[in-house]
């Protein structure tokens, strides 16, 4: 298989017309497997549509995870320079390194939900431009940072976890969603890792002219002038496990926005995305709204780095346990099958 | 330690004065434990909350689930000759023989969220009466299916799962709850394993009925006269798992209104008590309501036999692995903690 690569920005907006889709005689033999299994049919509610779901993907009515594969961006952001977040720049590569060191709420959720994480930091030292000023990338670095998230894609995986880390991205995230989704700046700024009113009063600012400035572009323009590197990535390898048939699990309020560029440019293309969580971030109901997404779980978390995937991942396991595992009404000599 | 044992059923009212609670030093220690974790405060959310109840159970502030013990308690009910079930009352003991034979929902996701799983058959041959016409139940029968659903809770466990299987057994639920928390018995009553639109007017009047004749008692009267032995070996086990520190993740609706006659004996009798997600069956979310319990998931599942709390173990799990494994801020070397 040759690698999955993304040869411009302008190519993105034809891929749902290429890339694979679900197979639905998977999906179809799945549904009539749920309908034989021990149980009241539709009585495991949203697990079977979950298993449903993960068949059409793997093209076979009997889905396995045996790879899951978590993939956590980080970048850093030029629009830090406004002040819009209470943490110095300097905690996203202290995050990596507590990422390396297994210490972040992520490795514990991979770990005992079975997934094996990967952290990407990209170009830490070097961030963004500041988007209330200038655009945040060059159409070439933002066509990098894709590439670079498409490679990081494990083809052999049976799903992906996405997550992000970076200082100033729920600013980021907001700007994205504006810029996709139009709306007042307001109704998409949060507290984020803990802005007080002044803080988000400021960062609905900082939001508002970002997108005066460089939200008008075509969608994948939009992504670079107001995303950052991990928005980018995050895009890359979404389309990237789409090309191999790999369902994805999104985290929360930033990683599905880094993703509603790929929306804009045709919402096809997310049809292999779960949403793991709705974060408290309240942006994030609005935005799974406008994308027709329903979260797996809702815990009002708001930390990102892929933890609502991380722990939506436990709650698929148990979905095809109970789809593949489960006896059949025959088998079982239950009677009322 | 001296194994608990129910004396009478007048006893139980008192019972919250002498078993244990929870420990508040430790819940203390636990949420300080969560400000210091390399994440912003809070923004685990339901996770935090969850990792701080398991602390004052487990009298420490770093709570650990090694073993998990999963119950379900499984009865034939005499109010089935109403007709108040679509699937014949054989059933029951058909699906014990696939819980032990590992076919069942129950488990898969014990397997897969690590619970050790026991079902107890409560004499399936011999049907409780048919509460229409009689008590379902002498006191003497009640207790003793309340002291066999205590003498099968491991005293060492550090979570204990309760779920349950019996035909006909949603109709009972909703005789408990009508008469614990009043109510018409159409807003009590729902499809259960399948019922149509007539089935359900009937397992209405059913239930008016019984709650007419027997509902008028002290709550642990009201068990006996409309509840079956797997409902009563639910009590049993709760009140067990309490006088030995140990948390319960109740299961779905008949699981939860099982215990109501322990909420209207005392409702900090079921302090110790998580609700593992809410069902798709009415009754449940105004149950939870009643009772003032959140449920853990909502998944629009209502199978039964523990499932749903077989799905929250996981949940808990993942949330003591953040609490447990994660670095501090100091550890990591993290700014901004």
């Amino acid at each position: 298989m040759t690698a999955f690569k993304i040869a411009s920005l302008d190519q993105v907006s034809s891929l749902a017309a290429v890339l694979p889709q679900s197979h639905t005689p998977s999906e179809d033999a799945a549904r009539a497997r749920q309908m034989q299994l021990t149980k009241p049919p539709g009585s495991l509610g949203a697990l079977e549509d979950l298993a449903i779901f993960m068949a059409g993907w793997a093209r076979t009515d009997r889905p396995e995870i045996n790879t899951a594969q978590a993939l956590v961006f980080a970048g850093n952001h030029g629009v830090c320079a406004q002040g819009v977040n209470p943490f110095p720049q300097e905690v996203t590569a202290q995050m990596v390194a507590n990422f390396e060191h297994g210490g972040a709420a992520i490795n514990q959720l991979c770990r005992v939900n079975g997934a094996r994480l990967s952290v990407v930091p990209l170009d830490l030292d070097r961030p963004t431009e500041d988007f209330t000023k200038a655009p945040a990338m060059t159409a070439d670095d933002c066509l990098a940072a894709l590439n670079t998230g498409a490679a990081a894609v494990d083809p052999q995986a049976d799903i992906l976890l996405l997550g992000e880390m970076g200082i100033g991205n729920s600013t980021v995230a907001a700007a994205l969603c504006a810029a996709v989704f139009k709306g007042a700046a307001e109704d998409w700024v949060g507290a984020g890792t803990g802005s007080d009113a002044e803080g988000i009063a400021l960062k609905a600012r900082v939001v508002a002219k970002g997108v005066v400035e460089h939200g008008d572009g075509a969608p994948m323009e939009v992504l670079a002038a107001l995303g950052g590197r991990e928005q980018a990535a995050i895009c890359g390898a979404t389309l990237a496990a789409r090309a191999a048939n790999i369902p994805v699990l999104l985290d929360g309020y930033i990683c599905t926005a880094a993703v509603a560029p790929l929306f804009a440019a045709d919402p096809a293309l997310l049809d292999h995305c779960l949403v793991g969580h709705v974060s408290a971030e309240p942006g994030h109901r609005k935005l799974l709204d406008a994308m027709g997404k329903t979260p797996v779980l809702n815990f009002s978390m708001r930390l990102g780095e892929g933890t609502g995937a991380g722990l939506a991942l436990g709650i698929l396991r148990s979905a095809l346990a109970c789809h593949n595992g489960m006896a059949t009404f025959a088998e079982a000599g239950v009677s009322g099958g």
